[in-house]
């Protein structure tokens, strides 16, 4: 260890940027900068609130406070809103305008030989959102006297989705308890909240729901709202609204009501109650979130009603206030139909038939956060009411917090995807940001995957995550390797030779992730119910068949996949064309979802060349060999890297390199048994018996 | 499965050799070969016990029974002694003679436009011994009519070490529990013991020590002599004597004599009047073996006697029957000088002082059968005492059944040490054979790799050990090469494309071991106890020294290795001119020596230019390449195997594969806290935590 000390000692003398490090300020770190003395002469703003969060910050970099000013002087600092007059005075009102309530200017503006920079909004949000990016610009050397930034978001509600149980358990976190302290709230209120909501701020995120879709009626009890009040109060001046995922069945549990059939008139008077009551405590509350009959969920169709009555009816509990209602097409019964196909059946015929305060809140792709899914057919399918898309940050198929897995490129991958609705052009992101179908509502949602850990996210580098989340929700124009830098920045150094193979890394790190679990479409080989490694096998008597992995991989001495083509399914009718007709032909079908579409020949020629087993042998493998690359990788790092972060960075990637080679033998050596064919011989053989591997069951939960 | 089961079936119509197979035929399988029509005419022995040996394999391998004859015709198969008539007819007389009693002939006799086939020797064993290598010769279509074979052997007494307890475990055993099933003896005899007796007398050892070195007094009761006198009586006519390991203690423990001093008059005459017990029940008995004063055992040191007064009062006893007794030479004490030397130090006093039927028995390396050792510098000191060599077959410091070690080379490379004790080409075999020293016994011992497993060893390959001993044994001028070809074409198969990619295999295994175990002359870095899996850092309270790995590897800041120089424990002056220069100077000793005899500064430049510490990391990494590259082999010679060999090699392998990262992590990442220099960065790089290998403590005894 004398050696490891050292360095560190060195290069803390040297460079003071490297200190040990739990990774608790996330991208805030701010460490120390270059001449900052000659930055700004001092601050003009009229929003103490903000000036004090840039101070903060700045002092971290600069070493010392800007005086406060009270009129302009070369090279001052001015952070205002369009009601400043200082700021109509510098002839801002037009450019702002566009911005809306949460834009922002950040521009250098040249008087009198005079140099000002100016952060301006139209609102306090726009102020605070725009001081974050002057922040950001700082960190990361990007400041100068030649700015003229202005931005708005593309989505109007940029949400994390908490999966937090009210025990304080996390469905599919990993990264400790929830930070939710329900249990010491309202009396005692953890410096967490604020330290979440300002680092949800920073980078753009303003609402969150504070408990699980999987919801439990008592968060709507009185003691409960009490406490979602408190930690409501300490987010407000983040800009960070409070929502809630409520239990359908709430009416009858907590109201002592005969049931909660929505055209129950009783049950309507609930609803209005409750959502008076919360408006009485939090007057920005920003709507529900419901998970509806799905998973064993209550829901409307339990009385003979449908996901419109049941929408309508909670959205207008919360229209007066304003608030929206999330309502989650992620639904599927065990119909014997394909699974992939229900949200769309299920959902498509209801388009026009919402209240214009409720948005579909739908899952990236039609099945489940598989690490490689197409997107979704519902998306565009819908001209008349707004769909928001849900993307998962915490990794539930993505190897939980051990692997690492930049998912920048996995959403953009959807995002970017073009459904065709309304001609070629017509992504996904288009079809939900109002641009193509007039939508009052926008919005995304990201499960979050944050946890008490003091690192947040149980892994430093899944912070890069919710950065990720939150700067795409922002903008999702914007690169997975733009925001990737930015991260690298801010998080660890700008220092090239650590940026450059760091950020190579984490751009193809999600791809990685996806040839050792699941390539070519591949789809749901996880262990059952924890979802941690393969159980390609798993055969759970009783089960749902669509909880299980054969009813997706269909491996059969014939081949591998699921049929979803005219033949089979018939799930790329989904699908607008050209898309239907290129998924529907094998030899058209993207090969990284062939086997989503497609029950493939082993022998089936693949592009390369290859048979369709020795294709996925290969990649498999280049999976295994593409961690270890990246262990190689991190180790060059060390210098780079305070030893408690490197360190854990390091275990992390052993963790995933064993882990991909479990991956490989387990789908390889299981589904050997169907191709009949050796797995080629130039590659590294499986280092596992298929029989252990079946004999694997960790003990583990769904939630941490 | 269906297409491993389908290419089964389709290879047992081309090839009848492939068949399901448990191993338990072991080398004598002997399976169906070409053209046998014509081989024979017929058979002439007068020892009907060969004869039937004979026609036993021979029917397997040629489907019928040779007829017998009277006298001589075209193309007859002649087996005898120099007794037979027929023998001297055929002028043998002169041939025969230096061939001593246990060595044979096998000559194609042309007479008459008629060939005889003969195998001949002095004795029934000579004739037992010719008759096998004719089946060998048979089986490995090595057969011709131009035969002309003169075979004796090396050492007179090629014996087997059972380190069998009477509880029927097994000391570092690895295949299950002792074949020696002494709770059904004497009435039950089972069949393993005959099988036993065949396959040894097929590659020539002739004696096996039953019990372990760490003996039971109780082996000598009446009632344990029954048994034993049951078990000699299978092995008798396959020429296997039976000899006894002895607790020196027993005429106290037994006997209830007050003490066990060897040269207490009453203890003499105890061990006369077992040995005259013994021979009555077992007229050709071998002889004793004995550990005493060695790892707390007793022995003459605990009444102020010497090895010399031990050894020799127990040989007085056996003297008369012509038994031998071999009396263990490891021995070493918790005395603070260097264990390599205790033997030498301890034994070289009492040259010439032992009487002419004890045999010093020593291990081929000067601590304890490490993965590689320098040969032991008591070989060759001795000149009026005649010392055997003492080989471990079973794989105690290599892997136990799961690696793949062949180790023909390791104790060819002992055998073929040039000890220099009268100039060069004073071998260690040499110097144990009789050819340097006169010596009225030679011999050679192997620790035994056998058990109850159906296949004996654990292994299949670890067959090839108990093998390659005994060809070694009776020959050791037959090289690695030879050996392995004879026992792959005999266990496996002939055919080319399995034969040399698998003896290659064999031939590189045991470096390999070497390489991500313990390369560069590094020893005894064993978890504790059970001698499983690395621990380098292994710190035992109150534990003796010389048992923790930090009394060999001597790690810290400035290096690694054990100094044994001059101006260390100057061990190296055990050696005869030059080795003791050689090994003395760090410039000429052997580089895969070198940290056995010095302590080598990380930084130490190697021939290959890097420092000591990049040559240790590429040659750990390199051993675990070298296995994934059997990994590959094996998977190849799929087609060549029966299924249930093939599977269960190819699960080895894995095991080993993992277990040779396991090595290499734990090695380097400990010794690296003292290095304090990177692991290369094109090295693969570790997949475990240091703390984490630390932590495991696996539930394993010494023995089975």
């Amino acid at each position: 260890m004398k050696k490891i000390i050292l360095s560190y000692i060195l290069f803390f003398v040297c460079f003071s940027v490297i200190k040990a490090e739990d990774g608790h300020q996330l991208w805030l770190r701010f460490d120390k900068i270059q001449n900052t003395e000659n930055f700004f002469s001092g601050i003009i703003s009229s929003n103490e609130f903000v000036a004090n969060e840039f101070q903060q910050s700045w002092k971290k970099m600069s070493g010392f406070n800007l005086h406060k000013k009270n009129k302009l002087s070369d090279n001052v600092l001015v952070i205002g809103t369009i009601k400043d007059r200082l700021i109509k005075s510098l002839g801002l009102e037009k450019a702002l305008k566009p911005l809306g309530k949460e834009g922002y200017l950040i521009k250098t503006i040249r008087k009198k030989n005079q140099n000002y920079t100016v952060v301006a909004g139209n609102s306090a949000a726009g102020e605070l959102y725009g001081m974050y990016h002057l922040l950001r610009l700082l960190q990361t050397n990007e400041f100068s006297y030649n700015l003229n930034i202005s931005e708005l978001p593309t989505y109007a509600h940029r949400l994390l989705n908490h999966w937090d149980n009210l025990d304080r358990t996390v469905e599919r976190g990993y990264a400790g308890y929830s930070i939710w302290k329900w249990d010491e709230l309202p009396a005692t209120v953890s410096p967490l909240y604020q330290e979440y909501a300002r680092a949800n701020a920073s980078i753009g995120i303003n609402g969150t729901v504070l408990n699980n879709v999987n919801a439990s009626p008592l968060i709507l009890t009185k003691e409960y709202l009490e406490k979602v009040r408190v930690i409501a109060a300490e987010l407000r001046p983040f800009n960070l609204k409070v929502y809630l995922s409520i239990n359908f069945s709430s009416p009858k549990e907590l109201g002592g009501l005969a049931d909660s059939d929505p055209l129950n008139p009783d049950v309507q008077k609930w609803w209005k109650e409750k959502a008076k009551d919360i408006y009485n405590l939090i007057p920005d509350f920003g709507g529900f979130l419901v998970k509806a009959n799905s998973e064993g969920l209550p829901g409307p169709m339990d009385y003979g009603r449908t996901h419109v009555d049941g929408a309508n009816m909670i959205a207008d509990a919360v229209k007066p206030y304003g608030g929206i209602v999330m309502w989650r097409a992620f639904v599927y019964d065990p119909d014997g139909d394909d699974r992939a196909k229900q949200a769309y059946r299920e959902f498509k015929p209801f388009d026009g038939k919402f209240r214009d305060n409720v948005i579909i809140q739908l899952k990236n792709g039609p099945v489940d956060f598989q690490p490689r899914e197409p997107f979704s057919p519902l998306f565009g399918a819908m001209e008349k009411t707004p769909i928001m898309a849900e993307l998962q940050i915490t990794q539930e198929y993505l190897g939980f917090s051990n692997h690492i897995a930049y998912l920048a490129p996995m959403w953009k991958e959807c995002l970017d995807s073009d459904t065709y609705a309304k001609g070629a052009g017509s992504t996904v992101a288009k079809t939900t940001d109002g641009s193509i179908f007039p939508q009052k509502i926008t919005a995304i949602a990201g499960v979050a995957n944050i946890g008490e850990d003091r690192n947040w996210c149980g892994n430093h580098f899944a912070q890069a995550n919710w950065y990720a989340y939150g700067r795409l929700a922002w903008d999702y124009n914007l690169t997975s390797e733009e925001i990737a830098e930015e991260w690298i920045k801010m998080t660890f150094t700008k220092e090239e030779n650590f940026l450059k193979p760091v950020k190579e890394l984490l751009l193809s790190s999600r791809e990685s992730v996806v040839k050792y679990m699941m390539p070519m479409g591949l789809h749901h080989l996880f262990a059952w119910g924890h979802h941690y490694g393969p159980e390609p096998w798993c055969d759970v008597p009783g089960a749902r068949p669509d909880w299980l992995p054969k009813y997706y991989h269909n491996a059969n001495e014939v081949g591998l996949g699921f049929d979803r083509t005219t033949e089979g399914s018939n799930a790329v009718s989904q699908y607008n064309s050209p898309l239907k007709e290129q998924f529907n032909d094998i030899k058209t079908c993207p090969e990284n979802l062939l086997l989503w579409f497609h029950h493939v020949p082993w022998n089936y020629k693949m592009k390369s060349g290859k048979s369709m087993w020795d294709e996925l042998c290969y990649t498999y493998d280049s999976g295994v060999q593409e961690v270890r690359k990246y262990q190689k990788v991190w180790d060059k790092m060390e210098k780079y890297v305070d030893k408690e972060r490197f360190k854990h960075i390091q275990s992390r990637l052993k963790i995933q390199s064993k882990d991909a080679v479990w991956w490989k033998d387990a789908c390889l050596l299981y589904f050997q048994q169907f191709s009949q064919m050796p797995i080629p011989y130039d590659i590294e053989r499986p280092i596992w018996d298929l029989e252990e591997l079946m004999q694997i069951k960790l003990d583990m939960k769904h939630h941490n």
